[in-house]
C-alpha cells in the first residue's frame, strides 16, 4: 500500500488538522468528539445545515462548509460513519436558534447514527430535520445500504439548501426545498480501478486489467456490471442512460450536469465525459444551463467518474447561483 | 491502459471541447490552431498573460484562463510543447495593444517554441516578453531541460502576474513582477506511481512496489533519488528541506505554502503532506500565511505531490489576494 500517511490510525485526525490549518479562514477542527465547523459562527437566526459521513470521500463534507453551504461535517473513520456523540457535538455548535437541517448520504450506518444524535439533540430542545440523499440509480439495496445510496447529487443539496438558508428561509422551508433537490436529482458511477482503504491495506476490490464496474458505489461497493473496457463516449452512455430514464428527464427542461472524478482520474478525462454527456442530453433536448467537473465526492485514489443530472427550474437555478464561500466551491 | 477517452489522438481535441462547454461563461475554444482564451477580449490596455506547455498537467493551464490571470492558454500535445504558430496565434488574439507576456516552463521544447512564436508576433508588431520559470530545486538539467525545471511554481506566477495586469501595471512592470516571483518561489515533489500518456500506452517509468521517486519531474523525468517508501513526515521533511535552502528562506519571514497534488493523489494525503510542511516552516520561524492545496499542475494519474514555498512581501500578498475568476482559482 503506497499511501503518504503517517499510519492509518492518524489518517483522519491529521487530514482534518491539515485542512482546517490551510483554510482557517474558512473552517475551524474540534477535536472531541472530532468534527469541523465554520470558522465563525452561524449567523444568528439563520436556519444551520449538519452534514456528515465516512471519510475517504473528501473534499466531501468538510470542503462544503462555509458561507451558503454547511455549518459543520462531521467525518467518520474511513469508509464508516461518524458515531452519535460527534453528530450531536456538530448540531448543537451549529444551531443558532434556528433549527438544524442534517444532509444525511442513505448507508444504513449514516441514517441510524444521524438518527439517533437527533434523539440527543431534540433532548437539548434543538429542532432538528434530516433529509436522506439517495441518487445513486444503480442498484436497490447494496452493501450497507437499504434502499438506494447517496452519492455525488448530495453535494447539490448542500449548496441549494445551504442557499435557502442563507436567505432566510426557515427550517420547514429549508428541509422542503432540499428534499425537492433529492427528488430531481439522479447519479450513476464507474470505476476503472479500486481503492485501498488505510486500516485495510489491500483494495477493496479487484478489477481484471481490462475490466470496469458499471454502477461502482463510492466505497467500491458492487454497481450493475462488470464489462470490458470501452471508449469514454460508450461509458457515459451506459452512465447517463440510467440517470436520465430515472429522473425522467426530456425534451424543453433544463439541467445542471455534474461530472464527478473518483479521485484517481485525469481531469481532461473527467471533460471528455462531460463532453458527451452535454451532447446526448442536448440530443433529447435538455438544455444544460450549469455545469460542475471535478473531484467532489471521492473514493480515496479510485480512477473513476460519475455523471449526476439535476432538473433546475428558476428557484434552483438562482440559489444554485448564489454565492458560496467554501474551501471545494467558491463563487 | 484504462482510461477514460475514445482514442489517443481525439484526447486534446475532445479535453478542450469539455472544458470550454463547461466553462463557457469564462473560456472560448480556438480550434485552427488550439489555443483557449478568455470568453470575453482582454480589456483594452491591459498587458495580457499567456502561458502553455504541453497537457496532461490540468488545469495548468486553460484553467486558469480568465479574469485576474492567463488571457489565453495554449495546449501542446500530452507532454508535447505547443508549436509555434499555436502559440503565435493566442499572442495575437490575447494582445489588446498594451503587449503580451509570455510565462513559460523551463523545457527546452517550450522555450524553443515560445521564442519562435515571439519573433512571429513581433513581426506583426505587438510587444512580447517572456519570464522562464525553473522553480523545481530536484535537479539541474534533465529530459528536455538544461537548467532546472518548471512545475507548480508556475501557477503562482500566473496568479500574481495576472493581478499586476488587471490593476494595470505596465508591460515592463508585469515582466518585472512575474520574475520576482519566479526569484522567490521553489518546489520539490515525489512520485509514489507513474502515469501511463495515451500514445505510449505504458506507464513512462515503474516504481517498485514499496519504491517512491523524489524530485520526480512532472512528466516522471527522474528525480533525485529512489528510495523506499517512509512515512508522509519523512517525505515531506525530504522535499521540505532542499526547497527551503535553495530558497533560503527563515526566521521572520512570510510565505505562501502550496502543496499539490499530481492527480491521483487523495486530498487527505495533500492536507497530511501540508499539515507537517506547515509545522517545519513555523519551526524555523517562517510564518505561513496564504495557503493553497490541491490539484493544480498535474502528471495524469500520477500518485504523488509537490512542495511549493513562495517567499512574500507585502506586494506579493495583496496581489495573491486580488480577485480571480478562472475555472481552477476563484475568489
Amino acid at each position: 500500500m503506497k499511501k503518504l500517511i503517517n499510519s492509518p490510525e492518524s489518517v483522519l485526525a491529521q487530514t482534518v488538522e491539515g485542512f482546517t490549518l490551510a483554510h482557517s479562514d474558512l473552517v475551524e477542527a474540534h477535536t472531541d468528539p472530532v468534527f469541523i465547523s465554520r470558522a465563525t459562527p452561524t449567523p444568528s437566526g439563520k436556519v444551520a445545515l449538519v452534514s456528515g459521513g465516512g471519510s475517504g470521500h473528501e473534499p466531501l463534507h468538510g470542503g462544503f462548509v462555509g458561507d451558503g453551504m454547511l455549518d459543520a461535517a462531521v467525518p467518520g473513520a474511513m469508509f464508516t460513519s461518524p458515531t452519535p456523540d460527534q453528530i450531536e457535538a456538530a448540531i448543537k455548535h451549529a444551531d443558532a436558534g434556528a433549527g438544524v437541517l442534517n444532509i444525511v448520504k442513505n448507508y444504513t450506518g449514516d441514517v441510524m447514527n444521524f438518527e439517533m444524535a437527533v434523539e440527543l439533540a431534540e433532548a437539548d430542545d434543538i429542532n432538528v430535520r434530516s433529509v436522506i440523499v439517495n441518487d445513486d440509480v444503480a442498484v436497490e439495496d447494496s452493501t450497507w445500504t437499504a434502499g438506494r445510496r447517496g452519492v455525488a447529487g448530495t453535494v447539490l443539496v448542500e449548496k441549494i439548501a445551504g442557499a435557502a438558508a442563507v436567505r432566510g428561509d426557515d427550517l420547514d422551508a429549508v428541509t422542503t426545498l432540499a428534499q425537492k433537490v433529492v427528488d430531481n436529482v439522479r447519479s450513476m458511477g464507474v470505476a476503472l480501478t479500486a481503492c485501498t482503504v488505510p486500516h485495510a491495506g489491500e483494495p477493496s476490490f479487484t478489477l481484471a486489467e481490462d475490466e470496469i464496474e458499471i454502477g461502482i458505489g463510492i466505497h467500491g461497493e458492487p454497481g450493475r456490471e462488470r464489462i470490458k473496457l470501452r471508449t469514454a463516449d460508450e461509458i457515459t452512455e451506459l452512465l447517463l442512460g440510467p440517470v436520465v430514464e430515472d429522473l425522467g428527464i426530456g425534451n424543453g427542461e433544463k439541467a445542471l450536469l455534474f461530472v464527478n472524478g473518483m479521485g484517481g482520474t485525469p481531469a481532461s478525462e473527467l471533460y471528455i465525459v462531460y463532453r458527451h454527456a452535454r451532447k446526448l442530453l442536448e440530443d433529447q433536448g435538455v438544455e444544460v444551463t450549469r455545469s460542475l467537473v471535478g473531484n467532489y465526492v471521492t473514493s480515496l485514489e479510485m480512477q473513476g467518474a460519475s455523471i449526476t443530472v439535476l432538473r433546475l427550474d428558476e428557484e434552483l437555478t438562482t440559489l444554485w447561483d448564489a454565492p458560496v464561500k467554501t474551501a471545494a466551491l467558491n463563487w
